[in-house]
Order: C-alpha cells, then sequence, then structure tokens
C-alpha cells in the first residue's frame, strides 16, 4: 500500500511528554478522503491515553479525534466530499459496517469493536491509528462528516466528541420542548450539554459544586444552577428531571442525583470509567422506576445531524487555541479544569 | 365512623410467631367495597414486615397483599362491583390521587405516597391499615381489580403482586413478539416473569444457579435455561437480551448480567433491595448503552390489564395452598426457598 509521511506530535511512552515525530498516512484508496488538518481539539481521553492511564496504549501514541480540516483528495469513489470542502473527522475512523449496531448506524456500538481515530488496529497499514495531532489524516468517507461553513471551524473542533456525547443521549432519551434537563459538571463535555440541550427547548439545571460556575452557566443558556452540596437547594428539585447527564470523569455519588429524577428519569453517565462507589442504592431507583445508564460518544449518522443542528442554531464550543508545542502545558491546565471549556491546538502550528 | 370487627392473623412483635386476633374494619362508605376474603398468597413482603426486617413496622401487624374474595356489599356511589362479584386486592389500597403520578395511573409512585394495604397509616379509622390475612377487608373501589371468572381464584391471588410486578417492566420496556426476555431467579416473581413474557411473545431465558430448575423452567415455558456460574455458558449469550427482569431478592452482582444485555438493553430490579454490591461498574454499561433500573408493583390500570391478560391467556401462579394455622412454618420454608412457587392460604381454614 503506498504511504506517505506527515509531521505529528505524540509521545513514545507513558512518561514523556509528546514531542513533534513523523508517521506514515496511507495514500487515499477509492473510498477515502484526505484532510489537511486545520484545528484539533484536546479531549480527556487523548491525555488518559498518551499517559497510559487505562493501560493498553501502544506506543508512540498519537492523540487527537476532535478533527477539523480542508479535503486536499478524494478517492475515485468518493461521492459526498470535493477538494476543498471543509469536513470532520471524530473519534471512530472504521468500523465492521455488517453486525447489528453498525447497520442500525450506531458504529459506537460495533459488536467486533470500531477502530478508534487512535490507538487502535489500523487495518490498512497493519501499524496503530493515529490522531489528529498530526498534518494530514486520510478516513474513508463513511466515517468523515461535513462541517457547516458558517460554523468557525476551530470551535467546531470540540463538537466531535464532546458536543456528540452530549447530543447522543439527548436525542435517544427523547429531550425536546419542555423537558427538565440536568447537567452534571461543567466543564468540556457540560458545557456543551448545557447548549445542545437549551437548543432542544429543554429547561436545563447544572448542578455544580462551585458557585462560581453560576456566571457562565447562566451565559452558556442553563435556566437555573444548583449547588450540589446544599441539601436546601438539591430538596427544591427533588423529582423534578427527566434526564441528568452526568459528566464529571472522576468518582462520585451517583446516588445523590438519584431523588432529583422524575418518575421515569434516567441519569445517564457519559464521563466516568470505573466502578461506581459509593454502592448504587436500589430502593430510590425501585421506588420510582428509575435508571442509570451509559451512553458513549454517538453513530456517524447522529454526529452529523448533531453538526447539522448546531449549524441552523449556530452553536459551537467554547474553545481556548493553543499552539501545538502548549500541549503538555495543556494538559497539565485540563488536569486542574483549568480550561474553559476546550482546548483546541491551531495545527497552523505543526506546520511551521 | 362505623366499624366492625374481623378475625385476623397478625403479629404483636418481630420475634412472636403469627397468631389469631381480632382487627376492626370500617363499615363500607359510599364508595368503598367490602370483600370477603377466599385466599391470600404469601409474599416476602409479608415476612419482612411481620419481622421489622426493614424497620417501620408498627405493631399489631396483619400481613397480606395478595387478595382475592367475593363482594358482599357495596358503597352508594360504587359503579364497578356489585355483591357477589370475585374481586381482588394487591399492594395498594389508596394514594393522593391527585399527583403527576396519580394522574398517569402510576399510583405505585404516588409522590406523597400510597397507602400500602397493610402498615401503612389508615387514613379512615387513623390506625394501621390491615392486610389479607383477614376474615373481610373495605377497600375504595378504585383500588379494587375485576378477577377474570375462568381462573382459578387462589392461583390468580399471587398475580396481585408477584405478578404485577414482572408484568408493569415488561409492559414499560415494551416486550412483544420477538423480543428477548431473561429472567433471573425462578421464585413467585421469577415463574410469573416467565409466564407473562412468553404469552407477550418473547424469546424467554431463565438465569439460574441451580441446574435442577431447568425442567421447571422448561415446563413454564422457558424457552432457555443458563446456567449463570458457567462462564461458557454466558459467554454464549452475550449481548442477547433487550430486557432481563432480575427478581433475586439477595444481595448478587449485577454487574454479571451487563455483558448479556443487548445494546440499549436494561437490567431492571424487582427483588433486591439494598446497595449493589460489588459495585455496579460503569464501562460495560458505557459501551453498550445499557441501563439498571428498579420497577415497583404497577399502577391499577396496569394491574387490571394484566388480569385481563392472564384471563384470555389462561395464565394463574404455581402454588401450595395453606392453612392460615401453617403460616409460620410456611414463612420459614419460604426463607429456604422451599416452595414451588408461591403459598397462598384458603382464608376458609380462619373462619372455622
Amino acid at each position: 500500500m503506498e504511504k506517505f509521511e506527515v509531521k505529528a506530535y505524540g509521545t513514545q511512552s507513558a512518561e514523556t511528554p509528546l514531542k513533534q515525530l513523523n508517521i506514515e498516512r496511507r495514500e487515499a484508496t477509492p473510498k477515502d478522503v484526505e484532510i489537511d488538518i486545520l484545528f484539533c481539539g484536546v479531549c480527556h481521553s487523548d491525555l488518559h491515553t498518551a499517559r497510559n492511564d487505562w493501560g493498553g496504549t501502544i506506543y508512540p501514541a498519537v492523540p487527537g479525534h476532535e478533527i477539523v480540516g480542508r479535503v486536499t483528495k478524494v478517492g475515485s469513489e468518493v461521492s459526498k466530499f470535493k477538494v476543498g470542502d471543509l469536513a470532520a473527522v471524530g473519534c471512530l475512523v472504521d468500523s465492521c459496517r455488517e453486525c447489528s449496531s453498525c447497520k442500525q448506524d450506531l458504529e459506537q456500538y460495533c459488536i467486533p469493536g470500531f477502530t478508534g481515530t487512535y490507538n487502535s488496529k489500523d487495518k490498512h497499514l497493519g501499524t496503530r491509528t493515529y490522531g489528529g495531532y498530526s498534518e494530514k489524516v486520510v478516513v474513508d468517507e463513511h466515517f468523515v462528516l461535513k462541517v457547516p461553513e458558517n460554523l468557525d471551524p476551530a470551535a467546531t473542533a470540540p463538537l466531535l466528541c464532546a458536543g456528540i456525547t452530549t447530543w447522543s443521549p439527548l436525542r435517544h432519551w427523547k429531550v425536546g420542548k419542555g423537558s427538565n434537563v440536568a447537567v452534571v459538571g461543567l466543564g468540556g463535555l457540560g458545557h456543551m450539554a448545557i447548549k445542545l440541550a437549551k437548543a432542544l427547548g429543554a429547561n436545563v439545571t447544572l448542578f455544580s459544586r462551585s458557585p462560581e460556575k453560576e456566571k457562565d452557566a447562566f451565559e452558556l443558556g442553563a435556566h437555573a444552577v444548583v449547588i450540589s452540596t446544599d441539601e436546601e437547594q438539591m430538596l427544591k428539585v427533588s423529582g423534578k428531571f427527566d434526564l441528568i447527564i452526568d459528566t464529571v470523569p472522576y468518582v462520585h455519588d451517583t446516588n445523590h442525583y438519584i431523588p432529583t429524577l422524575n418518575i421515569n428519569g434516567t441519569i445517564v453517565l457519559v464521563g466516568y470509567l470505573g466502578p461506581l462507589d459509593p454502592m448504587l442504592h436500589t430502593v430510590p431507583m425501585i421506588m420510582g422506576r428509575k435508571s442509570v445508564a451509559g451512553s458513549l460518544i454517538g453513530g456517524i449518522a447522529e454526529t452529523q445531524e448533531m453538526l447539522d443542528f448546531c449549524g441552523e442554531h449556530n452553536i459551537v464550543s467554547e474553545i481556548e487555541l493553543i499552539k501545538m508545542q502548549d500541549i503538555n502545558e495543556a494538559y497539565e491546565r485540563m488536569l486542574k479544569s483549568d480550561v474553559r471549556y476546550r482546548f483546541v491546538i491551531d495545527m497552523n502550528s505543526l506546520k511551521n
């Protein structure tokens, strides 16, 4: 298979900082789109993968799965894209296309497992997949998204992970006009959840431990902020929410939020990977037919739907633009939640 | 308020066996139905209440909420029943009738709290409510069910708790022809779950730890039995079930069943009240948009729907008929799961 080299930013081990290196991309096959990467968002998963926090990282690792760029080449069978189009790639670059999940446009739940944009087995080159911290990426057109031309491309990048991760549960649990939605945590995912839920017509409440987040939450579109450590405020929202999107990425007490769910309500966990500690208690769930669920990003068709919706409603992420060379410092700031609300890398900085 | 005395069976403390005592019933008000109790099923909750296992029992306690009897008197405004009708009472004898749950026919989730058939505050007499281990009961007609005349009234009694507790999740999660349903545990609830799910057209699998339950499960209508301690058998049903009804009343590892859920699948807990130990792990839930939910009995309209369905499909519970005087021994046998599958008291034994 024909290949070419591109500059990228990655790491050779869990202990070393990210630095410039070269990786190989395949020459576009008939079904492929080659994209010159303009912007790449910085997701917590990037950091966890670089540092092997979840195990399973194979080095070198090149993170980045919130990619927006310009199409520079298309294969002979590509029909959705032409050279010069604005295009995007999210967390998935391939899946089996044949299982029951793939056939339902739920590629994120592909039964044999989807191919992640980084740190997955690359079916074409036999190596690992390398993410968006690079000059170019080559992806099968099925996994490439169209980007509405009215949106700021830098601020669009985080929609590809933070956006779709919150959009998918909003749609699956049928949030619409008059729904009562709460969001736990105001970070990259949380701030998108507020914007998207509001645009869908929901009444949106932010649960936060930090009173200083109130102002931002209201500016983002929240109708109310509940300080989750204040028992009186929590009591006032007993039985209120049809859906709670819990974006908190570290262990915390899910039991705390169950009483604020309406009958038949669901709290969906999208940020925390691990055991529910303290233990979830069944009684408050049984007494109101309440559910605790998980949800992972979204399918390709649903991601396109979200991008189109954002185009119509002029929704983008709140971002802080950085240079590729600043990524190690950005990771340290992310660990302190010192970002409002997503770092995006200006990939021009890698080219020069 | 006019009252009359009836014989009952109850207990004066957590430590003493049940024995005969007298309780008062109100004279039927214009909206009430007076029922001569023919049969009363024996539910685990009866035992837990008698022995104050959950706390909150106020003595004397008279259990019993699977009641079938004959109408002996109706109030002047009663329209659904006449003297001589076969009638039933389940776990609820009143609710606020005004909250959002009550208005949606979800009296079991009444926001101020429903009035349980026993050990709740009696709004009429100011005492406690006393259950079906008694000669007669007087109940507002809204909470009285019609019993199909073609069903054996003794074997119908357990439908009022074990039946509706499994019917409600089957309906809420839209089980129908071709659904893949699993049932965890083959007891009073589990055997009803198999019968009802099968009659709804589902493919039904029993999860059990005991290979000796296979024969019974197939006779009840299960299409398959999976021994849940056999990892190979568990692997074969990976990703299979749309709904798992978990009827096990003691602590057990819910994580064990999550991999057998289909994408978007739900495991609904109807038997166990307590913390999920070991801790529920979020990753398998997130990787397939899977839910863990609770569900409590069912509403009055849904209970009538279930009884009518059972009438059409000739479904009743498998029972062992006992005398009222045998109740203490029956409790001991229940604790050893030594019953196939529900004790029902022939209330004639109390009258003589």
